[in-house]
């Protein structure tokens, strides 16, 4: 079995997740790789090594400098915060690895465009990582509606919504803070809500948008003082799609009760599709055929199911870093085929482009157009 | 026991609801006053009188003039189409009825307000029939808004999804007439949901818009004809409340598979509510309590539960139609009480100065403010 | 139009429900005749006479005896406990009128099976009141089982599930005495599971059974003393059936949190149905159809849809007393056509033949066979 | 960290999720022994190589009387059917390894006890695994129920649901086989529901009972021939329990549409719990409230739930193979700690005498007593 060499930048919550999806991958699918998992780095030593033994690591560094020069390593894997993925997609196209990047691609749409020019001007292969688009359920989304079966599209209805900051209480943590975030659940939520609304439905042009902040200072960990929370607790938007369809979508932080309702609803000329990231493993579909009509709760664990022959019986569900593990498989076998694997650091920049769209209208109060071009 | 004559003006759907209600609510409530089925009064002598018989009223009339002078008529319930709601206000209000008046309460702003101020004029009782506000799981969810059970409002997410019109082959009928019907789904559906955010979370400031047709021409019935669609297919809209609550309302007759989907969901600092009018006698309700927290359904039919005590025991669902047999109690009971029954004419404003915000904003492509002074 | 002038025997939560039907049917349906609500009746002059106010009937009397020999009566309608039912079966069809009659037929099956021989003997038409079938979502899942849409059937699994014993202080009502109930949720509840059973899936040949009393003493309303309890909480069966499916059917009042949860299951070779009375507008259906086969929520309130042309519009709810008025409806057609309606007393007798069977099993430990010749 | 070395004997469905608890156990969970993938076995070498390099072991065998007799072996976990179970716990219980063991735990009674008496002998550490008692969500009901949030039990309801036998051409696999497989739904499914009926409201001790195989004969793979259905196709049964509860419980191959539901529900004096291993990261919660009271879905992937510390933030969802992860790190503590985990093989025969019960019961058309006593 031939081998591909990982460096994985960064060892939070996306580190743990696409860790364990270089680890498993090859103990369920047929991969044309087998993954080495080589180095993992982050800027806390203690840390950084604790992750390497818990995550299968076979060593860890400091330097991601380092790591991205180094020889044996094939793939960059980025899962560092946002303000750092520029250096390090700039440093490992101009070394001609291949790069995955988490999502957003960056913290502002000038960064990302150059990004997008640095890879291709090394003329490298790139991915980002929207794992959703990879939920089973998700995946056949797209396919039916390829199909045809739901018709012409008319609507998006798109929600991203958690409740971990409800809590007056909760501290003014990292990703509260602008510099480094970028922004709050614009970036963090509402550009999943606009991956899936590009990827199933269409490019968007036009946006409206609102951001809001319902809590304004937070107090600072290991101190009596609050600080300013910088960005918005939630992001709201109505958009246009260039085929004719209307959509509305909404991320918030603020939603008690809603734990990780990445939900959304299409309709079409024929029929409706409804995805909940809470139930991942089932997809609603209403096709439209006389008195047996009805939303029907198609659990995506069976035959004939995208990504299920790798796993388990029917009705054996999956859990959420499965997606992560289907993502590394494809872009396996886009490395294999020698072609760029999708989504790529185009759809970064569309993505981008409609997140800065939003936050213009936000502050424009008016609808603002988004170019599609990349 | 008193008697209370009324007289009905409209025998379509509504006319048939607003009858069942009058003729059903002294089955099964105390009432204040016996209503009377005096007259019912339309414009097809033959169509009015099968329904006078089938719905139980007295007498007809084709002469709505002669209906409102009758001296014999306590009460007018107005359920004709909205063009036709102000000179019927105007001609009652004269007569010093009590009124009763289907929603929208007009088909422009400009009428509304007139129509409000015959009523100020004459000093007479007005209400505007918004019947889902007496559906029992919206009044349990307003008094559990009102107790302080979902603390402070942040989130209203309103939806009013139909799909009569997704077939290209419907015809042309008169609610796609803007000169009758005033708007589409704007006036049609998008004015519950806003009828909804007002009474449960508070008054809304300022809009943005989007209206939508998607389909422009129609066949005109018996001709081989098209005509074109005046007015929306989809109305969508953000809007800011003046409590600092941010919320997203859409109305649609495209949502394909989505019968009659009047649902919103309110997020608030200590839990969350959400109704949807097809599953009409339930009520979800999010609670923090830690680990046992959950969305529950409440079967709102049981013990403590608003207007349930005239009806059947926990778990016998009651239909659409009562929420017009409460509606129609409390309005006997106000007019016993002598005050002004909720909601009347100047929500009927409100909630037009809304519907014409969102209409403004669709136009301009801007934010719009709205006044809720009335 | 012709009329047909209605005797009820009754007044309590039967009897108000059975009003009701009478009353409404002619308003929302064509009827071949116009039904009269000629008398009710009851021990109570007080309350029946309230109750001829309230529930629209012109007249009320104390005597059944009197009322079932009125000449002017074509119509006796029995919603009085179970242990009168003989003896005003056996009066009115000596009288030679239409008989309508509340399940259970009687408290024991030699009772039962009486007054089968009785309205057999006059060649009266007589019906049993099974209400659920006429649930427009009962009615849809038996045509769907008609045409063979669900195959071969090979599962049946019914819960009639209810909680209102489960508080220990709840007193001991005429519900629980043995003279006049017969039997507790076996004849209450149970009878309902059985009799969607045979209407839906065929003849029972075989049972064993449970009765279960989790609380044997309750509090005497009015004393301070306790009496027992003489019935069942709980009932619990496996049932063969003719054509060689298998049931599991249960009915309890001790199942906390279910108000009314009248539902079943059935599994044949194509696909699935689910029915729940909570959520008594709605059908679930499953037909195998590869990857995209999911349970379907079907809304029963549209086009093509069992008795719901009389109604409103799609998505509109109707409640749980209008199964009672789709009840009356088809009595009329059936005195029209002079034809025995559905489910009439050898229903009934049937229906009796599984309880009594159940009984049995319950006494002996064993299975007992069950005769469906009537 | 001090190493564990485990031997895994089968490598078919079971094998490979136990395959992955071993190899995921440390990276998302403290534990006290790193767990060493040291040998896996099988009879056909082919398979049991590339199973070997799939799963992650170091070395592969096809004799398990090696493997066991293994000097480096600590720990023998049996993955391997039903009719092979007792020579290798025999064997390892001679060796005085740790022994971990599928269930049900044997193919017959006796078998059973035979086993358990082997361990006993050699006073060795067992555990069988019952994977579905550390479900989350699972853990959670046998936490609330242990507190009494729900009161004294009156009812269990368990089904175990899966469609996988409908189709007539499904072959005649050797689960269809009566020497090899034991039973058919009996042991595979029921003993399931049977094993969380007595983890979570006690011991049974009378079972009534039913055994059904619908389709007689299936085609042989790779003829034209058929060959006789030996096991059952669905397996019911009533049972009452030690502590005054009665219950029923349910397995079929032939529920069409049910992929895999193992559902439950119990109902107490105070509430109410429902789990459905189709939505597994769930768990339904009713707790009388009064007029709020409603059955809650609690996502069962937040702060104080069971397990969830090593996985993901709340509403990232966990898959089936997870419970054999919390299942071997509840074994690795339990060896750490020198006590008995549990279920272990007591618990394993007195499931297989409720088995037995039931397979008795369904004979003699009675029911049957179940001692307890191991």
């Amino acid at each position: 079995m031939r081998k591909l060499n990982i460096a994985l930048i960064g060892y939070g919550f996306m580190g743990r997740a696409h860790s364990n999806a270089w680890r498993q991958v090859r103990s369920f699918f047929d991969v044309p790789y087998e993954p080495v998992l080589k180095v993992i780095c982050g800027r806390d030593e203690a840390k950084v090594s604790k992750a390497a033994y818990r995550f299968g690591w076979e060593k860890h560094s400091t330097s991601w400098e380092d790591v991205v020069a180094g020889k044996d390593i094939d793939l960059v894997d980025i899962c560092s915060p946002g303000d750092t993925h520029l250096p390090i997609v700039v440093a490992a196209a101009r070394e001609g690895k291949f790069i995955f990047c988490e999502k957003p691609l960056a913290n502002t749409l000038a960064e990302a465009e150059e990004m997008l020019a640095a890879v291709r001007a090394s003329n490298c292969l790139h991915m980002i990582c929207h794992n959703y688009r990879r939920a089973p359920a998700v995946a056949l989304a797209r396919e039916l509606i390829g199909a045809g079966r739901i018709g012409q599209i008319y609507h998006y209805r798109g929600t991203y919504l958690q409740d971990w900051l409800v809590d007056p209480d909760f501290p003014r943590v990292w990703r509260l803070e602008k510099a480094i975030a970028g922004s709050g659940a614009l970036g963090d939520l509402l550009s999943h809500s606009i991956d899936l609304a590009q990827h199933l439905v269409g490019e968007i042009t036009e946006v409206s948008g609102l951001l809001k902040t319902f809590i304004a200072e937070r107090p600072v960990p290991g101190s009596h003082m609050t600080d300013s929370v910088e960005v918005d607790d939630a992001a709201l938007s109505l958009v246009r799609f260039k085929n004719g369809a209307v959509g509305s979508i909404e991320a918030s932080r603020f939603a008690t009760g809603r734990k990780n309702q990445n939900r959304f609803e299409i309709n079409g000329s024929r029929g409706s599709i409804v995805f909940n990231l809470e139930r991942m493993n089932e997809l609603e579909l209403y096709i439209d055929e006389g008195p047996e009509s009805g939303f029907r709760t198609i659990q995506v664990t069976g035959k004939g199911h995208p990504y299920i022959e790798g796993w388990w019986p029917p009705g054996h569900i999956i859990g959420y870093e499965h997606t992560f593990t289907h993502t590394v498989l494809d872009l396996l076998k886009a490395i294999d085929d020698q072609r760029l694997p999708n989504p790529n650091f185009e759809d970064g920049v569309r993505n981008q482009r409609v997140l800065d769209g939003v936050a213009r209208a936000a502050e424009s109060r008016k609808w603002e157009s988004v170019s599609q071009t990349v």
